[in-house]
């Protein structure tokens, strides 16, 4: 039992970010819809009472969890500030890969818009893949020479979707496709593709 | 109006046709939860009695008008038998284009899978991509020369997820990208994409 200690004396903002971890902790084995404050509060060994009182109600708590969830994969993801642009951006894709592995079906629940499919839902998942994408923008951090032009956003927006797309399907049947392969493929189909784009 | 004349004579499985385009064409304008019997009842001037002995229930009516709708996808994005790899490509995806923009609310509210979220909806949508990313493979239509090997069916269908994304977001905001950079960007990144991958 993943339990939180309730007997840790600790900020609220802290035990509320403690509850998060244990949400988003729960996230690898279910969908959205199936975390449900009950749940949470068995798990952390607290009552449901304090656990509205952190939340508010349901959508609320979904929301917070999934947000949660979404900053974890931007942090976890962030490219290492060493090595060449192929090698950055290698080890970014293999902790995404390795982020998608861990947080499987919740991950899947958010991608698939089965997570009770509500706007709000959808704008941290929007929020969390536009954050991830406007990276490659940044110099500093990548180091492929991207344009930032509108034709460019909408490639590299695509392959943030191909990306996704390809680490769902070999997550859930890896048969013929190696890891190394999977990565080295994403990995170069970002310059691949922005090399079809006019610098202009 | 876009009534169904209820005096021509018809059998019943030109009737049930006829009212499979006609709920396919009211989800150009709603999603597919917002499209029901009463609506298309309403629309076609019959009783509703008579949709539900054609349908069943709401469910197998989403189910049967969503199958249509994707039957009329794949036909309407058959790459033409002339021209290059290229060319053919290139209008298979402009007709993809035009066949999302027809049909935006029914078909964004299938790929966001707020269409009730229900696994038979999900199999038509995943059916569906599937015969499109098929013909990639098949020689005589396409002409691209792509292994056909799992990595190989990876990228194409990363490419389709690519190419479902920049489409919608085009559809949604096309500020600052034109229609034929859209499709040109599109058209070449397959074999872009494909020359990734090793022959074997």
């Amino acid at each position: 039992m993943a339990g939180v200690t309730t007997r840790t004396r600790l900020s609220p903002d802290q035990r509320r970010t403690q509850l998060l971890d244990l949400g988003v902790r729960l996230l690898s084995t279910r969908s959205v819809d199936e975390l449900s404050i009950d749940l949470l509060a068995e798990e952390a060994g607290i009552s449901r009472g304090l656990l509205y009182h952190y939340f508010g109600n349901k959508a609320a708590f979904h929301e917070a969890v999934v947000r949660h969830a979404a900053d974890d994969l931007i942090a976890q993801t962030a490219p290492p500030t060493s090595g060449d642009a192929f090698e950055r951006l290698h080890a970014s894709m293999a902790a995404y890969l390795a982020y998608v592995e861990q947080n499987l079906a919740g991950y899947l629940s958010l991608v698939r818009g089965s997570a009770g499919g509500s706007e709000a839902m959808r704008e941290i998942y929007d929020e969390a893949r536009a954050a991830l994408t406007d990276r490659v923008f940044d110099d500093e951090h990548d180091g492929f020479r991207v344009p930032d032009t509108p034709l460019a956003r909408l490639v590299v927006r695509g392959w943030a979707a191909m990306a996704e797309d390809a680490v769902l399907s070999w997550v859930l049947d890896p048969t013929g496709v190696s890891r190394e392969q999977l990565l080295d493929m994403l990995t170069a189909a970002l310059p691949s593709l922005v090399a079809t784009v006019p610098e202009q």
